[in-house]
Parts: structure tokens; sequence; C-alpha cells
């Protein structure tokens, strides 16, 4: 390929790396945003260990599970030292199949290592012990998101069968979904979060500005998240991907707005936010196969699962704080199986393909966070005592350290 | 055009589509930050109301009503179902003319369309009902902002004549201002805002750090805002664009900074921030045109202009809790001026045919917002109740959510 | 060189700008986060200064005095007027050795000049007068820093005699470091640091999240800072440069939070940022010349020094609210020693080498900034007075302006 083309590809895949790394203020805004005060430092304690330890894992042996063919094929990346050797000679400076550097590969593919296990932060916020926490995200970033990732992006049997994952509504948003789900599970509800009959209440967010903050900042970082995964900067693709997402995040948006105020006659802005989550994460597994059209479909159906599936969590008696299920998991399952459904791959083979690997990597991520959950809970504990949730976890997990001081 | 430059020219406008998207948190920090806490929540509904149904209108109508030739050309975008068709063959994917596709140019445009409601948003905050200004929002945003955009950009008789505005002092700056001035001035004062001799109380905002940051964002948005009005990413015009944009706003931040201290013997941090944001929308028009000591002086005079336009404005008896009339719509004017004073295009020619165009988008923009506030008013009325008004929007409007529960 | 490969070098320089301007929403955020309430719109002031009179300055004289080869070579750059002329032809679009223009490397250069005075902004903060403050940002920012920049990057004596600083461990972030560590000396501790006993008391931060997306931001702005300092978009050392920066980011994050726990027993967030910052500060100096190994070890070792030097300040009955000297001198040091000791250009040679410009430079710090905030503390003096600094200087600066109102 000619050295200018691959240096363009190189820069837009460098400034969708950094806007997918941008996703972890993001995280960070939306969770603390939308919990109590008494566990802000808690949270962001867990979100700088997410991307950091997140980076280094993927540095030391992740980025060579998910992409196995490549330590032979470039002879650079080997599960050894920290994954990637030095660059000697020019080695270290082959390019990747996209036309851009396997440096870029490797931290485009790490920052979105680390979101996997900061989706399951927000789900758990309140109650699970720092430590417990962070051993989860050891295991969850540093094992299973680069296994499965391997099964359809390192070209193994999920991509093999012909599944569909553009930029991860499965691999990304379902396999952190899952984990949130068994953590809320095994955990159980925040004190509080139900009533003596068992209804929900509402335990409000400590900071709603933060939290919107945080969603747009997740919109911008998508620009890159589905901008990049087209993995090269062919113009008419990435630029169809960004339409496509940023339709979807405005129909899922208003669809959530207008639909929870129909059923609660309430415009209720935390919906309106997760709709707008909801329609992107909806469109990340097909966002360069759909119509502008489709796209709109696509975010409004999102739109309106989320105001249905954050009812349905309550139901459960599930307390997922940020509403981290509705949006990563179930989102996730419907943007998969849209694939399947609308634009140009849609039929019923590809849409039984997507819902075979849907089922194959929950039950794998199902049954790998219950174990990684269950022996941390029969060993040294998932849940903090309940003074100390009450008091708050900044001041048991942090020596009383205050968010907003004065 | 070769490949690789259309590329090129492609990433350099969806990053800068990127930036203008990010410019929507810069709005809504700001305005919460500026405005009281009690109707945070309800301005952030705004927000999200604005950008959301923005990108869906523009994407059903708005995009082909200001871009009216394209329809014929391309074949791609018709005034039918969701304006921008499917992706059938390679027809979706063809290039407008500065090099970079159709779906960037959708993109880039869709986010200008709901700056100009955004604007809106600041000034009436506070006190005009939520359906109210959603629905001044589809009109003003889905017609009114495409229509006088269609007459310069998509080549319409303020073009043929002659008028210029790289970026949108007018077009898009003004545009909001206007609708920004008739609606508080058909909405009235927020109670408290005058006292009895019908003198200004400052009425503090509740968040600083927020609105500052706002501030910021704003500044870095409107590197894509002008650096992608280029609409190419040529080397000399866009880095120059950049020089101008930022030297006018720094000239503009410290001249309203020294020029209040002046004033009124205190470092007055809302007027270096408005000081700033008033270099900004100066350099607007004519960002392509001017020297760094064009772009200083325009910014200099955008800054004292903000001290004397605030004040204005009070003399008035017209409350703009966040400065929104002073920054886009009087800045905008200036800006739109400066291009027959200074810089390549300057000559008494070239002013007479601007003041031309700023009356001719006045007078439209008036009629149009006036019709519609004043239709609204009459029917399900423009403004809260005063009970309501006083408790806060978020208790009336969103049931009672609190911005900043603990 | 050929057009479109200098396009694509000026789009990625241009983006490294925003990116290290956006860097001052980072340093703004971080340290209002980190210190008291009460004086948060006078470091919101301070911060917007900084910025714009950085611009300005630079505009002026600095530019040319910190690359005075320039001013012949091209014919536009001249110490007069505001230092870029207008653009005359074509004569102001030539391009820079790098492939990129003389607008874009004015504004990528300013932007890190604004960055030394905002260093010292968050030490000497809570304490220091606004105007005395305003004055040392002229003179430091406006002479001191183009002067040392001058001796490297101008291709003076510290270049000439092999001295290697990629992107400004010494050259940016000690010169700000020594103006903080003259500063905090000259001023004297807060009141309330220490006790009677002369042991340290924590001071609080007022807001731990805006803190948190201080650090993301500036390490999102480090993206720009080490990856435009490339000088162009050459894909394998800006995709290096990026991975080491990132790698050494996580690290020190890591090693901060690991080892403050293994002396103190606690996980403090703010180790854990300071940490991550300090591994920033500690590869850029030899972000290019790094393998990720090595750059994980830099960060490591930075991450260790941060809570060490931390608790080194204290000793010295130094009060640095935001840990400035620590992470930006000490590490800084550090990160200029490293280039000798690990990566392509490690040598007992290069480390007296980087020793000696380290040493060169501390010096015309350490007296320049000596002389300056001197003369301002025997003049208009430098402190606040007691009650002005316990009332906070919100109001006696502000004009009781307040950073939460209701």
């Amino acid at each position: 390929m000619e050295t200018t083309i691959l240096t363009v590809n190189n820069v837009w895949m460098m400034i969708c790396t950094a806007l997918v790394f941008f996703m972890h203020l993001g995280f960070s805004f939306l969770e603390i945003g939308l919990t109590r005060r008494k566990n802000t430092v808690n949270i962001l304690f867990k979100n700088f260990f997410v991307i950091t330890i997140g980076l280094l894992l993927y540095a030391i042996g992740g980025f060579n599970l998910m992409y196995p063919g490549f330590e032979e094929g470039e002879g650079i990346l080997k599960f050894a030292g920290f994954g990637i050797s030095a660059p000697e000679g020019g080695m270290g400076f082959g390019y990747a199949d996209g036309g851009y550097t396997w440096w870029t590969d490797f931290l485009f593919q790490g920052m979105f290592a680390a979101t996997a296990a900061t989706i399951v932060s927000g789900a758990v916020a309140g109650r699970i012990k720092l430590t417990s926490f962070m051993l989860f995200t050891i295991f969850y970033v540093g094992l299973v998101y680069p296994i499965v990732g391997a099964w359809k992006w390192g070209g193994g049997f999920l991509d093999q069968m012909g599944f569909y994952d553009f930029a991860g509504s499965t691999l990304v948003h379902s396999v952190g979904g899952w984990g949130a789900l068994i953590g809320i599970y095994l955990l159980g509800a925040r004190i509080g979060k139900f009533d003596e009959n068992g209804n929900p209440r509402v335990i409000p967010g400590s900071n709603i500005p933060l939290a919107a903050a945080g969603v747009l900042i997740l919109w911008l970082g998508w620009f890159g998240f589905n901008g990049g995964s087209v993995l090269s900067a062919d113009p008419t693709l990435t630029s169809l991907t960004l339409v496509t997402t940023c339709l979807a995040a405005a129909a899922g948006g208003v669809a959530s707005a207008l639909f929870s105020y129909v059923m609660y006659k309430n415009y209720d802005l935390t919906m309106f936010m997760n709709g707008v989550l909801g329609g992107l994460v909806g469109i990340t597994a097909g966002a360069d196969q759909m119509s502008p059209t489709d796209a709109i479909i696509i975010g409004l159906i999102a739109g309106i699962i989320i105001v249905l599936g954050v009812a349905f969590i309550d139901k459960l008696k599930l307390d997922d704080p940020v509403g981290a299920v509705t949006v990563h998991l179930i989102c996730g399952i419907w943007g998969t199986l849209a694939v399947g459904i609308f634009g140009e791959m849609a039929g019923i083979d590809q849409l039984i393909i997507q819902l075979k690997a849907i089922l194959i990597v929950g039950l794998f991520c199902i049954l790998c966070s219950f174990i990684i959950f269950y022996v941390i809970k029969v060993s040294i504990g998932l849940r903090v005592n309940k003074d100390h949730e009450i008091k708050g976890l900044d001041i048991s997990e942090h020596d009383g350290m205050e968010a907003y001081a004065q």
C-alpha cells in the first residue's frame, strides 16, 4: 500500500483511539453522576484502576491472546515480557492489514478491552468491596474479554461461522453487560433500593450534570469506537458509520424520552440519557451496514427497549444503579440481532447466526463471571458490611476522603 | 480528485464534525453553570432535546431544504423518507465538492443546525415551559435555520449578491441570537431579576466551574466549527483559520476582563468567559480572510462589545441569563461587519453587502421567531406559572428530580 | 515534499494542537478540584488569563524569540507588530520543516508556552495576589519559557551539546516546576497547612470528580502533547509515542496507588491521579525513544517517585496544594534522566548531557523566577492578607462571586 494512505489511515486510527480513551471519562461521569455522593471517590478509584490495569494487562498478554495469529506472522508480538517487544530494527514497525501500525492496533484494541470492566463497575457501585472489584477486573479484562474477542476479531470460530459484530454490540457491550448482570445478582441490591413489599425506590443520582456530560462524552467517544472499527480511513465507510451512529443515538434518546413520558407522564432526563446510550449500543454491531433510515429505526427501538428494560430489571429485584444491564446487555443483544434484520446483511440465516453467537458468548460470560465472582465471594467476600455501605464506601475504603469538601 | 487527498479531507471533516458535536456539551455546561441550580435538570433536558431532534429533523428534511441543488445532482438526497436514502449501489457514496462524502457533509451541517436552538435555550432558561421550548425548537431548527442557510450556503440570493459569512457569524450565531432576543422579550424577565425601580440584580450562576469548562469546550469545538468550514483539509486555509480563531478568542477574553475591570473595578470571570466567546463569534464570519493582527483587533473589539452589550441588555430590561444575545447576536453582527472592514475582502461595497444581509436575515428571524413564539404563547402558553418558577422547573417539569442530590 | 503528505502532517498537527489546548481545561479542573472551594473562581480566572495572555504574548514575541532562525529564513515571522505578519501573497503560507504550515507551528508551540505558567498556578493557589500572579505569568510565559525553549528546540546550545528532550520533560514541565517551587518557597504555606509542630495537615480538595476529570483530560491532551512533538504524522513514530505515553501513564498510576497503599494502608485516589500524571511527565522526554517495556518501567518508577516526592515536599515545609512540584519538576527531572538510562539513546555520555541540561535549565529558571517573584514581592506584594486568605480569594479578588451558588 502507498505510504501516504497508510499515514492517513494511521492518523484516523490514532484519533479514534484517543476518542475511545476519552470514553473512560464518560463512564466515570455517568457512574458518579447516577449514584450517591458517598461512593464517589470509590467509583472514581475503580475507573482509574480499570483503565490503567486494563492497558497494562492488554500489553502483557491480552493483545496476543486476542489476536493469536499475529505472533508468528510478524514476529514482533510475543506472549512474553510485556507482550509487545522493543522496537528492534524495523520489525516493531510492521503494518497491520488495515494499513496502520501494530502500535496503533494495540492501543486501539487496548482501549476497547478496558471498557468491558467499566460497564460492570457502574452496575455494582455502592456495595462491592474495592479489592474484590479489582480482582474481578483483572480476570475479566485480562482473560475473558480477549478470549471472546479472539473468537471473532481474532479470526476464531464465531468469525468462521459468519457472525457479524462490527464494533462490539456483543463482543464489548454484552460481555460487559453479562458481567454486570451476574455481579448484581450475586451482590444483591443496595440497602434501601426495595421497600418491604419489594417495590423499587428511586435512589437519586448525586450529580446529574456530570452524568449528562458523561453521556455526551460517551457519544463523542463513539465516533472513535465505531468510526475506528472500520480499521481504515476509508471515506465512505467511516462517514456512513458516523452518520448511522449519530442518528441511532438521536433516535434512541428521543424515543426513550417520549415513550417514558407516555408511560409515566414525566420528562425523565435519565431515560433520555440512557436512550441515547441504548441507541449507540444498538447500532454498534451493524453501524457500517445500515442506511440512515435503518439506523433511526434501530435507535427508536433501542430507546423503547431502555424504558421497558429498566422496569424489567426492577421487576426482577435486581439493582442496577446506572442501568448498565439494560443499556449494554439488552441493547447489545438487540443491536446484534438487528444485523440480521436490517441493512445489507439482513436475512433469516444471518439472524440465526447472530442469535447463536449471542447465546454462546452469553453462556461463556455468565459462566466465567459467575466463577470469578463466586470464588471471590467465598474467599475474601464480595460485599462491604452494612455499616460501611450506609456510611458510604468513601469512608470505609478511602479513609474518609470526601468527594466535595468545602 | 485523487483518492488519498479525498480521504484526508474526509478525515479532517469528520474530526471537525466530532468537535462541533462536542460544543453541545459546552453549551450545556455554560447554561447550567450560569443559571440557578433549581433549573439544572430542565436545561439539560432541553439541550439533549436540541441535539437529538435537531439531527433527526436535519435528516428528515433540513439538509435537503438547505442544499436544494443537491437533490437532483447526485440523486441520493431526496426530500422524502428520511432525507438521506439508503446506500444503494455506490450512489450514496458520492463526493461533495470539497472532496469528502455526502455522509460527512450531512453530519457536519447537521451539527451546525442544532446550534441555533441551543443559543436560544440559554437565554430563555428558568421560565419557559418545556413543551413550548420543544415546539419552538422543532420549527426553528427544522425550518428557519435551513431556509436562511440556503440563502447563502445553499447558493441562494445572499450568496449571489456577494455576502460573505465564512462559518456563520450571521447564519448560525445571529440566527440563534435573534430567536433568543424575541424569546426573552416575549417571556419577560425572571422573577427577581429587576428590583422595584427596574434596576438589574445579579442572579448568580450555580456552577461556575462547569460554566468555565463550557467556555473552554466551546473554544475547542470552534477548532471544528471554523476549521471545518474550510470544507477541506487545505493546509494553509485550515491552519490560518485556527490561528485567527484562537487569537480572536484570546484577545476577546483579555479585552473583556480588562475593560470590565476598568469599568467596575472587579476581575469578573463571567465577563472574561463571555469575552472569549465574543471573540470567537466575532472572528467566525471572516476567520479565513484575516491576518493574525486583524484577528486580534476583531477580538479586542468583541471583548469590549461584550461588556457594553451586557449592560445595554440590562438597560433594556431584558433578562438574558447567559448573555446569549450579546455573545451571539451583537458579536455576530460585529463579526459579519468586520469582513467588510478588515482582511482580504475589506471595502465599502463589501461592508454594505454585509449590512444588507444582516438586516435581511434579522428581519426574517425576528418575524419567524415572533410568529412561532406568539402562536405558542396564545395557544399553550410560553411561561410557567409563578409558583413553578420560584420552586424551580426541575420540580414542576421533571417530577422533582434534583440535580445534586446527596 | 508531496502536497498530500503535507496535508496529512498538517491535519495531525492541528489535531494535536487542539488536544494540547484542551489540556488547559484539564489543568483548571485539577487545580480547582484539589483546592478549597473558596478559591475556585480565582483559580479559574488565573487559568483563563494564562491561556489567553499566553497565546497573545507568544504571537507578539515569544514565537520569534524561541525560533530565532526562522525570522530570516522565511521572511514572514518578524519580531514586530504582532509577530506573525499578515498573509501577503503566498509568503505567510510557507511550510515548516516537518511538513506543516507556519501557522500550525505557531499555534502548536503557543499552546505549549501557556502550559508553563499553568503549572505554577496550581502550586501557588489559595494565597497569591491575582495581580502578582498575572505579572509573573507575563514575564515567565513571555520571556523565560521561550528563552529556554530556544536553547534546545530553537537550535541553541543545549541542542548542539546533544541534549535530548522529545516533548519537554525539562523544557516545559521542569520550567513550570521550578517556577512553582520558587513561588511556594517565597509565598509560604497556606494558613493551617502545618500545625504548631510543623506537621502537615490535609487540606481536602473541594471537587474530586473534577480533579479526576482533569487528570483524564490531561492524559487525553498528552496524545497531542507527545504525539504532536513528532512534528509530522510519521506512522511509526507517532503511534509508538502514543503507546509509550499511555503505558507510562498506566504504570505510573498503578505504581502510585499500590505503593501508597503499602505505605499508608489507604487506597488514595489523589496519589493514583498524580501517579498517572507523573508517568506522563516521566515519559515525555523520551516517548519516541522507548520500547513499551521501557515505558512501563519509567512509569512505575515515576509512580513511586510521586508518593515519596509528595512526602518530601511536606517534609520541607513547602505547601504545594496540587503536587505540581512533584509531578512536573521531580518527574520532569526523572524523565529527562531516563533518556540516558533507557531506550535507544541510553549511555553514560548521554546521561551526563541530560544532567547538565537539567542543571543549566534549573539554575536559569530558579534565578529568573526568583527575580520576578522577588521584585513583585517587594513592590506590590505577593501574598493576600490573612483575612482575605481565610475568607477566600473569591471574596476579596472577585467581589464575592460564589463558585457554587444556589
